[in-house]
């Protein structure tokens, strides 16, 4: 079985990066993911902020980033990866195409995974669902959305996007008195069900009511990376990295949303670059 | 007064995606760097891992960049910051063009710096060191000064200064005939080596000699972190931050080069991101 150098798990902004500069670097990569990228980068209406690509569409950002990858040669092999086995020398890729890969460095760039989606969630993605109160304020002016908060951090999207709606309704997954501004109204103890489109609304199904909104934003931040790479070390459910991007295991790196806030494609695509350079650097020093 | 939210120093990668997302995210924001952007990238022949750009000059990065802060009406304030002081609630920032501006956060990018203060220099900072003629002249009625001009622009500050003191010694540490006014003295070829404390006066010590004089100003392109930002904690020369990109002082954030290798451009976009969140979040606490 050969063996590569660097195998990248993930296909949105920080496994790329970590793809391209880590070809650059002449080595022997594997990059195992979507052909279509990443479904998140897809379905954003605009970006605002990704330097250098002023107010980009998902789709315009995500041709890019295809284009990047062809003219580099890089191909994304499209299989699920269902447990990576740190071995000491390497690690074991254990995939759903019933192949075992085998890499000297991992570089994992898996994105939050939505452990349980809502029902009607997937299907309403960029029709009224939306991940990043930063990203799609704009859009809500003179309007109303719902904000299903699953941790306090969220709190500071909801009061941005309170800045420019009329109206916030603010749902906390957790235990904790919410104060936030005028306009966000914090609902208690209601746990949404489903997301239903209703004409021109999309509405926030609880067990107890209905809302009816403009746009409702799921602010999550929880992974599945438990099962994935047994002994990784993780801290409130996100993988723990130094500024390196290093786990706790040696020559696995980790980068993207799955180490944590801000979920942002710039942030990501920066942490792609260190993690590839710090498997560089790792492989360079076993040589 | 104003005093902005956010001040930004630095106009490389890493300050422009500061930048525009403090600027998507409605904070008043004061840039501070060239109007050319960064001569590091400008200069840069191809840069293929700029994930989204492939191969693409320093050149052409640096029209995407341009655009990028047009579309968004951002503009950039062109001065020298000397000092920058942490005042609990809020930071001073001296500058060069005789403007003290106030901010509630700073983003420190100003890249790598490259000055190498000379010995003696540090600890005698506001006790006969100083870094402007402008701010400081006023104290040197009767008095001598040395100057260490590093480019021409520096001659009229040693201009202004020769109008109040009874003398100036002017260093230039650039090949060019120098004509100043009657009181200046201008001492050619003489490299300075250290600077040294003797009783009531400072002395600026070159190989060749030994000037025991009231002041020494040291005019530099750039300024040495150590004194830009007293009581900021270095390791190793670099602004040591955390994941936040926050540093030991509270408000204060950095980013880019700065904060150490790797040295990518798309490694300092994405933490000038991450800084500018921290500091909006940071101002959402402090209300």
């Amino acid at each position: 079985m050969e063996r590569y150098e660097i195998a990248i798990i993930g296909t949105g902004p920080a496994g790329l990066s970590a793809a391209i500069t880590a070809t650059i670097r002449n080595k022997k990569i594997l990059l195992i993911g979507n052909a279509l990228l990443s479904e998140k980068v897809e379905k954003a209406q605009v970006i605002n902020n990704y330097l250098g690509l002023p107010s980009v569409t998902g789709k315009e950002l995500q041709e890019a980033f295809l284009q990047h990858l062809k003219e580099l040669d890089i191909t994304i092999t499209e299989t699920k990866v269902n447990t990576i086995y740190a071995l000491g020398d390497y690690f074991a890729i254990d995939c759903g195409d019933n192949n075992t890969y085998e890499a000297t460095c991992v570089i994992l760039a898996t994105g939050l995974s939505v452990v349980k989606p809502f029902k009607g969630e997937l299907e309403n993605i960029g029709k009224g669902v939306s991940y990043c109160a930063t990203c799609d304020a704009q859009f809500y002016k003179n309007k109303v959305a719902a904000v299903v908060g699953f941790s306090q951090e969220e709190e500071s999207e909801a009061v941005f996007l309170s800045e420019m709606a009329d109206k916030v309704l603010y749902f906390p997954m957790y235990k904790t008195d919410v104060s936030l501004g005028d306009n966000i109204e914090v609902i208690y103890g209601e746990k949404p069900q489903s997301i239903e489109k209703e004409e021109e609304k999309i509405c926030l199904v609880t067990q107890q009511s209905k809302y009816p909104v403009d746009g409702i934003f799921l602010l999550r931040d929880s992974v599945a990376v438990q099962q994935l790479v047994p002994g990784l070390k993780l801290v409130d459910n996100l993988v723990e990295v130094d500024r390196q991007m290093q786990t706790n295991l040696k020559g696995l790196f980790a980068c993207g949303d799955i180490t944590g806030a801000p979920y942002q494609y710039i942030k990501s695509a920066g942490e792609g670059n260190v993690a590839a350079l710090s498997a560089v650097s790792y492989l360079n020093k076993k040589k």
